[in-house]
């Protein structure tokens, strides 16, 4: 294993000044609604709206001053852009991001909002990659990966000490799994703490290369898949998949419908926002593809970053 | 005086084992946008999504033994209609809610769905009055007013206690205002605690009969208000008012669009929803009515209940 309790403990400690200690909050409907006792770890209320700020202040943080003066890098159009930006900033180092010139707007002048340094490129893996690879050439910086990362995936992991700290007897824990840094975290937080302690990943129908990676025994990688869920689209690598692969009990999927549903009921009676990507995590209780009746289950709330001006119900 | 600070305490220990203790949010967005270090004490997060709550089993679980068994009863199409209901039920009691057969069919639902008996009547005051009196007549339920009630003012205070309890070093504390309840029990649990404490009162410029009450001197009753912020259009009460001229600071009134503005940061970069009655007290704020530049300030958002269907940027 790359990625080990300790870990987790050490980047609990690392972090802690930079990042907010989330609510845990539960609410009486979607316990009737579910059949079970859940607990809400609430990253929508974690800074920049997401978990994501987790790892990255992990990674920062971890840095050497040597290293870390060189400032640190990333491609990414979505939540650790702007992880990377906020936590770079913090540190006083340069964050230096690669996104696809068709972002929306919104995403740039958020990454812009923290300080970060954007390269716009073609909206190609390639163009993406080539652009990092400049980049680090040209100013030395550490190139920060969203989930294929050691200090990624153990920041990821904190919410899951947090979570168990306040609300020890839990039976299950549910993470939304995209390219699985959080799932890994997760699991290897929860299992440090509770042995035998059930980790369920959930993800989209229409993207789940996680659960037929598992069936498969080796990664399959999604090709082009859509989904409302598009912090879920990525496919597991080479650090996540092993971990996952020995640490999770299984992984579930929910439909696009049900995800939808759940966020807008989440939004309607506990009063939070949360993303189509957190929603799924929910999902796979609300559409019962798992049976969990009568346990008690922490649910990572992973984020929170939506347009207002497009909701899926209107 | 006739509520205490020793009534709050009393209000606290009572209902305890009912309400959630909410969290405090801060958010450094907000923070820069306003000049001040804000610290939002979230009753959106409440049971029924609503500091009303607090009020509402505060004084259904002070009832005697036997007046509580006869019930209680309200008229509201309201916050305050599901509060009862849903506390009523813990307690065992029926609840009879008089709404005006012009309420949405949502919030008699949600009254429905607490346990709440729903009497239908003509959308008057006069028919609202005339429906709860026979009620109280044939049932012998006990008469619970929104906010001119002792019981309920000293409920509205409890969230001031855990605010100040968490975060003891503020400056001054934001309540919107309506009938004056949640006003009149902020003050009175925040100067009991903490000498000197600014207490300031958010109305919406369209329904400004508290800010019109103070500079009068005399309860001066609003007339037909309109404001998207429905849940501050009533006037202060018999029992609000002298406690709220003799502890608030003033009343600063915020503008509509402003309330929307607020509102809709709140939900973007918070991740909370929150309705326009509460973003009136962020918008005095947020709109610079009042300067409290640098200072520790705290917020109560009020409340969460919001028409998905129907947001007031769509």
């Amino acid at each position: 294993m790359t990625v080990s309790f300790n870990d987790v403990q050490e980047a609990a400690e690392r972090i802690k000044p930079y990042v907010h200690r989330t609510p845990i909050l539960t609410n009486e409907s979607l316990n009737q609604k579910v059949n079970a006792k859940v607990f809400l770890k609430c990253e929508n209320l974690q800074k920049v709206g997401a978990f994501k700020f987790r790892g990255a202040c992990n990674a920062v943080f971890s840095l050497t001053n040597g290293d870390a003066k060189h400032g640190v890098c990333t491609h990414s159009s979505g939540n650790h852009a702007q992880a990377i930006a906020l936590a770079a900033r913090m540190r006083g180092i340069p964050a230096y991001i690669v996104m696809p010139s068709n972002a929306p707007q919104v995403k740039k002048n958020a990454v812009a909002g923290y300080g970060g340094q954007i390269t716009l490129c073609e909206p190609t893996l390639e163009a993406r990659e080539n652009s990092l690879d400049r980049i680090r050439l040209d100013t030395g910086a550490t190139v920060l990966h969203p989930y294929n990362n050691e200090k990624v995936i153990a920041g990821q992991g904190t919410a899951t000490l947090e979570l168990l700290e306040e609300v020890p007897d839990l039976d299950a824990i549910i993470a939304p799994v995209g390219g699985g840094g959080l799932l890994s975290g997760t699991s290897i937080a929860a299992l440090g703490i509770k042995k035998g302690i059930r980790i369920i990943g959930a993800e989209p129908e229409n993207a789940d290369d996680a659960f037929r990676s598992l069936q498969a025994g080796e990664i399959i990688p999604s090709v082009n898949p859509k989904s409302i869920a598009d912090g879920l689209l990525s496919s597991l690598g080479s650090l996540t998949f092993p971990i996952i692969q020995k640490n999770a009990e299984q992984i579930v999927t929910a439909s696009e419908q049900g995800v939808v549903d759940v966020m807008k009921f989440i939004w309607e009676r506990a009063k939070i926002v949360i993303e189509p990507s957190a929603a799924v995590a929910l999902a796979v209780l609300w559409e019962q593809k798992i049976d969990l009746r009568g346990l008690r289950v922490g649910v990572i709330i992973s984020g929170g970053n939506v347009d207002l001006e497009k909701l899926p119900w209107n």
